[in-house]
């Protein structure tokens, strides 16, 4: 699995979430996590969570801090359950670097009520994959949200922050794979 | 999914890692997570992980709180990712029952580098099941050990992260159910 | 799974045969059966058996009692092992409350030889998914056919036959779950 | 998939449900269904019916129609799906040899709230199996029974009802290999 | 699995890579290999190689022995696998026939490093599919080729590599299939 | 994929095929194939080929070219397709080392109708696994046969064939896994 951060400023519309993103943009073939920063505004029709569309709720964030995954099964529970450690792992990551305290609610991280990230995972005909967009900072979002800048993070962390899920999630991906190899069955 | 807390104690031989040992022995029919508490001596011809086996690495505790997982579904590594989140939301639970920052590496905890866990996952011929057993003391342990008795909680607070753990992985297990009928497929 | 019966007439014209629309239209989210009357009229545009594109043999009834059936995993020989399931089922429901003795050849229902159902299933990119109508009428209908109105049911019992698959389907793929869970393996 | 119906009678001790049993005895090689008249009597170590095993009740009968299945996949749900089938096909059959009225729950035929048959389906290392036995008579039953004799068939008939499902389930079989090669994928 | 050799002369230009193309052109049903001779111009929009896309390669050649193979499962690691044992078995009846010594890199022949092939295996919403492409002539090619015609082949005994291929293709599938079906499971 | 080529003589005996056989001995966790030289005896209650076994043909040689495999997936038809992929790249080497020009039927080898080579592929709990044996001599075989050494090989290149296909195997594995990520989805 390979991983990339990418400097420059992308604004996430959806559209980055379809097959071979990573491939056909940066040349990076296979399963991949890419991350990147930039604003967030996804069209209704770019949504892919039914139940945001059915309540009529946007998507938008003014800067974020973004992930990208492919994974090349086809077993969307699988990548659910991988979406979920994604994001405990990235709570860890946050949590050690600005010391706020933050709690897991399925696939959404919050710090004192506000909303910190937006995740969604997906199929498609090749492949599965994940958005994860972490606020940067939480005015203008439409419900009470807060930002990594607002927990006390410089850009430089910031970027830390991404370059280490980036790392974790690559090495724990390899480890899940190696763990398969080393157990016998039992009756 | 269903779960269960066991009040009597009970010693974790390595049996209790078979298929339908919650059906057999409690009557609980489909896919289950069951709690308990009781000391740990897994023999080297009861070990399923054959790293531990290769470096003769018994498996020992004399007190640790326990989790049984049964999923009847045959994919290993999808159940390795179940693990290593179930180990995640483990750690959140201890933290915040007991204050300790724990780090969490695969699937294992740690407090201030002493291990506080330990955890397999494997296939039956019908299933894949997950141990995972937390250190109650950490005495005796052939490692640089640590429990959570040690780290300040009372009997009752450690049944009661018995009891948190089953809820919580019983309630992510439905929602990841019910994610995954959420979402259209993207191109 | 979630079962629903609509008291609406609603006409059946392919467009239902789609990933989410017990989700979109009803808000059931997750599995589910749904039941409704109504006509059906699929353009050649919108059929999916290709045997009948090739064969140019429209699907209509002026009045049908349907069945939308959604499975969230993509395995389309399994969903139609469960279509037949479900029509020798319906078989059964029918003769109960009619006395008619009925024919299943497949994923048909015959009446001395005349048709009284149509039936597909296919994936979507998330799912699989059941279309099955049963005519209330067989007049008009593009080869020889009947309904329940001729034999003999009135449209309390009509409901009541849709009431009943609904209900059937779901006990009968809720034993199947659990089923699943209390065997053990052999050599 | 292969059928085989045996002239020659054959005590099923549970010892037949275990992988390339026709194929070991009969030369049979791939999917396949076979049917044979003889006693019925499974201890409880060769049970594999946990359910059973755990309320200690035997399977025995002096005399049975048997069928024996094995599919070469390993998904367990759908072949618990193909034995409901089975059995919805095998009331539809001896209904039409004997005129009786028979009701099915599930993997089981009644008449008259009395027991016409066993089944059972699980997974072997390489395969998935189904046996189901249909008494000829339910004298020195364990439970209320009834056999094929004495809802009036003799034993030529009840060898037919054994010719008919194994051709039926080929037939079947067949078309829903088609059926699954007939449609296109919807949205 | 069916065969079909198709005399008349048929251009490939990647609509032919699409589901049910067997079955909605020649009546074909279920899982098949067809060849044909003609002509290959394929648009970059219907390119399905996305590597090919990136790096702006068309895929042309004025005459070629083409091969279009449909298989109804969604494994599109198994179809290339599948892929590479149908291109190594094209390079033995190529050899047989022509006495030329070819070379396999992956799913390509080259002939003295001249390339004789064009392959891809992709996935359907319902089937996986594979095109192979053999030049019977190398002129007019984009990169250094070569086809059946120069190697020393006349059109009868092209049409003989394109009916060997089906039948070998077939035979081995079935071989395959078989094969799954006389082995036991080892610890 | 790891490969590994023991120098040291082993006796094939059956029980190298089972699961974590390379791990357990040579400390290769993870897909893996390994190659090693000696004698091969296979007793009937170690054979898995049940074909063989029915036949009562014993698997017998005194010096081999061994490779075992080993891919931690639990589909067998895959590894089936992969074994006689297997077997054509190792045909194409042994022709370029020795000239000797070779016929594949299925998983065997042969030189002028005499055997080259035995081959197996079989499932465990937790993986699928091939061993394949190539004669490096023909004589005192059970049926007619010709080794590596026969047709004119010296023990230098015996051992080039086995590094070879080492490579060759695992080279093509990976490009098998990332040409299952390079191609857009059609219709």
């Amino acid at each position: 699995m390979k991983e990339l951060f990418i400097k420059e400023t992308i604004t996430y519309d959806g559209r980055q979430l379809s097959s071979h993103w990573a491939y056909r943009n940066f040349g990076i073939q296979g399963e991949s996590i890419v991350s990147f920063r930039g604003p967030c505004r996804v069209e209704l029709t770019e949504m892919v969570d039914i139940k945001d569309v059915l309540s009529n709720s946007p998507i938008f964030s003014t800067d974020m801090l973004h992930f990208i995954i492919e994974h090349f099964d086809l077993d969307l529970e699988k990548t659910i359950v991988r979406q979920r450690l994604l994001i405990a792992t990235l709570k860890d990551i946050i949590t050690e670097k600005s010391g706020a305290v933050l709690s897991r609610y399925g696939d959404d991280l919050f710090f004192q009520n506000r909303k910190l990230t937006v995740s969604i995972a997906t199929l498609t005909p090749v492949s599965t994959m994940i958005h994860t967009g972490v606020n940067v900072t939480g005015k203008d979002a439409p419900v009470p949200a807060i930002g990594l800048a607002e927990i006390g993070l410089d850009p430089e962390e910031i970027e830390d922050v991404g370059r280490s899920l980036l790392s974790e999630y690559v090495k724990e991906y390899e480890q899940i794979k190696m763990a398969r190899c080393k157990v016998r069955g039992v009756r």
